[in-house]
Order: C-alpha cells, then sequence, then structure tokens
C-alpha cells in the first residue's frame, strides 16, 4: 500500500516541506492540510501527520494514523488537543536548532542590553548619538528554562561575556562553568531579582501557561530586559505593556505571540520598545525533519 | 608641584573621564582640551596627556610631558602625530574591552546573516514576514585580526556555532576549537574566499589602510556580508558603496569611519543596507583609564 503522509498545520503554511519529503519518500502520497489548502477527503488513509500546530481533532479523525511527528522541538502544540489518537509523537532533535537560537538569544539580550535598536533610530535621523557602553561583564542574564535550547544559549552568552544565570524544574549537573544554577518554586524569586535581562525559553505547559506576568516582573530588577523565544501563552500581554509604561520593564524582544501571525492591529507591532520576529528564532530544516520523519516510521515498523 | 593632566581629543568630549580622574588624582589639576573646550594657556606644565585622537603637533608643544595614555586598545590615532615627543605610550588592557567587543560582533554578525534588520523594517509596516532561517553552522564568518579582541570574537561565535576562521600577520597556536587559522599575504585570498560574513579587527597601519577595498570585496562570496569594527580609513567607502549596488557585498555594519561623527550629509546615513553605529563596539570604563593611568604614571617614577 502507499504510504499516506499529511503536512498538517492550523498557523503556517507548510509548503516549504514538500521538496524534502518529495526527495526521501518518492514512492509516498503528500496531503497538505493548512491555513491555505486543506485536503481533508483523504483524513481516512493518513498513515503519518508531520505537524505544527495540527487543528484540534483533526487527528482523531485518522484511522490509519501510526506516527505523529512534530516539525519543532516542542510537542505542546499538538498535546492542547485532549482527543489525539493513542499513537507515538515524536520532536525534533536537531543540534543545527539549538545553535539557531543561540544565535538569535545572543542577537536579542545585545539589542536590549547595548542600545541597539536606539542606533537604528539613531540612524533614520542621521544622529550621532551615543549610548552608554556597559561592559557584558556588569549585565546579568537569566535563561528560564535549561534545556536543550536553555543550555546552549548559556553557553554561548558566558562565552561573549554575560554573566549568566539560569533556571529549570530539578537541579542542573555539569552546566557551563560560571553559569549559576536556580531550581524550583523555592529559589524562583532569588533568581528573578538577579536578571538584568531575561530570557524565556520554557516548554509550554500548565505551569508555565502566563508564567510572565505582573507579579514575575515585579520580582525582577527595576528596569530589566525581557526576551521570549519560548511560547506566546506564557506572556500576558495586558502585564507586559503596563510594565513597559511603568518602566519596570525597560524593552521587549519577542518571537512567540498567542496568535500567529501576530493580528494587524495587535499593539506590539507598534510599540517603541518592542521588537517582534514573526517566530524566527530557530527551525528545523526540511532534510532533517524528513529523515527524523523516515528514521521515526522505520522504527515502528519493527 | 601638582601634577597636571590633560585630558585631549579632537574628536570626542572627554568629559566623561573627568569624574573619575578626579576621584583618582585628587591633587593634580585636570586640563581639558576637546572639540568643544580648549585649555591652551598650560600647555608648557603639562605632564601627562590621556587622549583619544589628539590634535596633530599639539603633544610638540608639552616640554614637560612624561607619559601619553590612549583610552583605547589602540594607539593609531597619537601615533599619526609624527611630531611626537619621545615619551612613552601606552595603550589601554582591559578584558572587559574584549567582551564589549564580543558583544557587538555577535550583533551585528547575526544582525545581517539572520536578516534581523528585514524583521525590524516589516515591524514598521506590521508585515509577518519570515525570511529563510539558515543556522549558523552553514554559515562562515571569518576575522580579520586575530589580536586579543579577534581571538576573543572567534570564540564567542564559534560558541554561538558559527564556522569561524580568522586571518593574522604571523601563524597562530591555541586559537579556540574549531577556528581554521590563516595567516600572511599568501593566504589572504584563501581566507577571503570562504568569508560568508567577514569581520574587520585589524589594527589601522600602513598595511591596512584602505585595505576594505574593491578588490578584496571580489574575493569574498558574492552577498558576503562585512562588519567593520576597526578603523574608519580601512575601508574604502566609494568600493563599497559600489559592492553594494552590485549586490557583491549584500550588506554591512559599521561602527568606525573616517570622519566621526559621521558628517549628517554623508550617504551611509541613509543606505538601507549599512547599519551605522557610533564608535561603541566597546570601550574602556572611566575608572579603569584612571587607574592604569595611574599605575603608568608610578611605574614612570620609579
Ligand atoms: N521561537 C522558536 O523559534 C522556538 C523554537 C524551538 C523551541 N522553542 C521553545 O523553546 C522551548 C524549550 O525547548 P527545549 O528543547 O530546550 O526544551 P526542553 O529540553 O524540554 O527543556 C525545557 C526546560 O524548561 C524547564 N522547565 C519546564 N517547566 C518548568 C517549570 N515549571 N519551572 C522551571 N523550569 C521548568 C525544564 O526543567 P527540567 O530540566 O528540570 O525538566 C527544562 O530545563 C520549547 O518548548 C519551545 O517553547 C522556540
Ligand atoms: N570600534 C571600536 O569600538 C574599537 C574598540 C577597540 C579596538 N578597535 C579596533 O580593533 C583593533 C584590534 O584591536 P586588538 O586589541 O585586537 O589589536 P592587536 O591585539 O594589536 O591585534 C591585531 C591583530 O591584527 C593582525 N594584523 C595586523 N596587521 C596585519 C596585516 N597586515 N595582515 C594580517 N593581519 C594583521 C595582527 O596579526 P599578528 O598577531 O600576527 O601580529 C593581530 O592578530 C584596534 O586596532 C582597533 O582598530 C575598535
Amino acid at each position: 500500500m502507499t504510504l499516506q503522509i499529511a503536512l498538517v498545520s492550523d498557523q503556517i503554511a507548510m509548503d516549504y516541506l514538500r521538496p524534502a519529503f518529495s526527495a526521501r519518500f518518492p514512492q509516498a502520497k503528500l496531503h497538505r492540510i493548512d491555513t491555505e489548502v486543506q485536503e481533508l477527503d483523504a483524513l481516512a488513509e493518513i498513515d503519518a501527520v508531520v505537524c505544527w500546530s495540527p487543528p484540534v481533532g483533526l487527528l482523531a479523525r485518522m484511522p490509519r494514523l501510526r506516527l505523529i511527528q512534530s516539525v519543532g522541538a516542542g510537542t505542546d502544540h499538538i498535546t492542547r488537543d485532549t482527543t489525539l489518537p493513542d499513537v507515538p509523537i515524536h520532536r525534533i532533535v536537531d543540534s543545527e536548532m539549538a545553535a539557531g537560537m543561540n544565535a538569535y538569544v545572543a542577537w536579542a539580550v545585545v539589542h536590549g542590553q547595548r542600545h541597539m535598536g536606539g542606533y537604528i533610530e539613531s540612524q533614520r535621523r542621521a544622529a550621532w548619538e551615543e549610548s552608554p557602553v556597559v561592559p557584558p561583564g556588569r549585565h546579568r542574564v537569566g535563561i528560564a528554562g535549561l534545556g536543550v535550547l536553555g543550555q546552549s544559549a548559556a553557553r554561548a552568552l558566558a562565552a561573549i561575556g554575560y554573566r549568566v544565570r539560569g533556571w529549570s524544574r530539578s537541579p542542573k549537573q555539569g552546566l557551563p562553568e560560571g553559569v549559576e544554577a536556580y531550581h524550583g518554586d523555592a529559589a524562583r524569586a532569588d533568581f528573578l531579582a538577579g536578571c538584568d535581562t531575561l530570557v524565556c525559553l520554557l516548554p509550554l505547559t500548565d505551569d508555565t501557561h502566563r508564567i510572565l506576568n505582573a507579579e514575575l516582573f515585579a520580582q525582577l530588577p527595576r528596569g530589566a530586559r525581557l526576551v521570549n523565544a519560548g511560547r506566546g501563552a506564557q506572556l500576558v500581554q495586558d502585564d507586559l505593556l503596563a510594565a513597559l509604561e511603568s518602566g519596570q520593564i525597560a524593552s521587549a524582544v519577542l518571537d512567540a505571540f498567542v496568535e500567529e501571525p501576530l493580528p494587524q492591529a495587535h499593539p506590539f507591532w507598534h510599540h517603541p520598545r518592542i521588537t517582534v520576529t514573526p517566530h524566527i528564532a530557530t527551525r528545523t530544516g526540511p532534510e532533517a525533519i524528513a529523515r527524523q520523519t523516515e528514521d521515526n516510521l522505520k522504527r515502528l515498523s519493527v
């Protein structure tokens, strides 16, 4: 029987995966279900879905489904669907993804700490305006989430020269030298009190949903900077706007949003101290996704 | 006799040094000679100058001068004056300076490679526009100049995940793992052929004057990106404009200019693919400058 694979998302166009999947699965039939194309007639034939935020309830309508493959590191965008069939869910494991996140986080931290956005503004006015040059060693960066991505970002920021601390659920051994480790809810306030910049690299769970809120912002040093490269639903948007207004937060660089694409009328777009990027912090290449999907399918058939 | 120190520059206002020098030399008399204030009557009394780009000929008019202290890592802004008296010239040695440069270079490299300037433009139009997410491991960064700053930047970029190569005059041992070393004029073309981004961290010398020119740009891969954190006189400005026009260079981030502040009418200000920063890549704090000036003066009096 022909292998049938569906590329599924209710947020992003999945066509970027097609060439890599055609090359790796020349015999397979590829379906596409996303915001633009909806091949819904073949649901009964689908063997595997490759997905980002699949529509809730859709996977339950695939009786032949054997594999759910996330195109990213997280699976929360899949498991929010409580009607999922009992089928293995695989995430992508990809060293290039961590490096991509390192680059994004390095840029975002320096952008805030060194006033780079201000220089870009000054350039529009042909104005030579210096901001204070504070060395990285006098700036404390805290990373919430010390998983694959958080640990890698901690190492990169420490190599630049930042004073780095991190926060996880369980205690962590073997962190890069100089990185101060905090864990659990009991240490949360101590961790936050020393974050001149807070970088969120937490997965979305019940505990981290709306974790970036007014109460947390109040525990940061006044004028702290925020980078959210985790998930949009971790941030309470109105609390951020209020904290920027009061000066408790000096600036924010945001890559993830509750609704993506971020709606045209959203206040984040035109806020002078918010930098919006379109969920590009890092990403796994189509070839790696196709290859890992093939590996995961092979493992099933043994 | 009262120690007399002059803070001297024909490019920048030197008042930012005054509090730190008053604190460390409470008995001394401080003079200031820069673009705004010119205390020229006391030249005959000056014991030490603390300077950035002192006016040519001025130091020769200080018969009592015993120390020339640069406020930066380089001394080319001093030695361009061929009439200098025979007095020791000291540069600042400062580990925080390397970290500051790491942060700048990391930001500038990611800014070009990951199209961050494009996202900032899109944000103005509230437009959710993704650019290709190419992982750092597929982007080669070449650092021209493997001195204190170049080696430190190489280490930071490698920790992010970039493929890093460097170029120096003499062979280098003990570079960070994974950094490919090139040296000398014979290896220059090979080095340049593998620079998707070229970062200039060379000192200004006869050999490096106007080194960033059309001939060099032509040796880079097409669409390469340029970061100049060295000196303005290393860049042939019209050649850069032509290379951006032809597409040979995709974008440039520039921190140093022949004339600083960059004149209002300069074409760099409004070029869509040039990012101008006002010579802020890194800097030594006033306290460190005052402390090292004191150390260097003490050494003289032994
Ligand atoms: N913007 C983008 O382009 C992009 C791309 C990829 C991923 N991401 C985001 O990055 C997140 C992290 O990815 P990853 O691969 O590093 O995940 P991971 O390996 O699962 O690591 C998650 C980390 O968060 C910690 N954590 C979880 N819940 C916590 C809590 N309640 N309190 C304290 N710490 C908690 C975990 O602690 P323990 O180690 O103790 O369990 C772990 O250290 C993803 O879930 C996703 O949201 C964003
Ligand atoms: N924009 C800013 O804010 C800022 C701040 C500070 C410094 N800077 C710039 O950064 C420069 C470098 O500082 P540094 O402290 O790292 O200097 P450094 O320690 O003197 O190192 C200079 C490096 O350049 C190499 N080099 C010199 N001439 C060369 C040539 N003709 N061909 C190939 N390589 C050559 C040297 O090679 P060898 O090792 O073989 O001698 C050495 O590796 C300064 O001179 C200054 O221009 C800029």
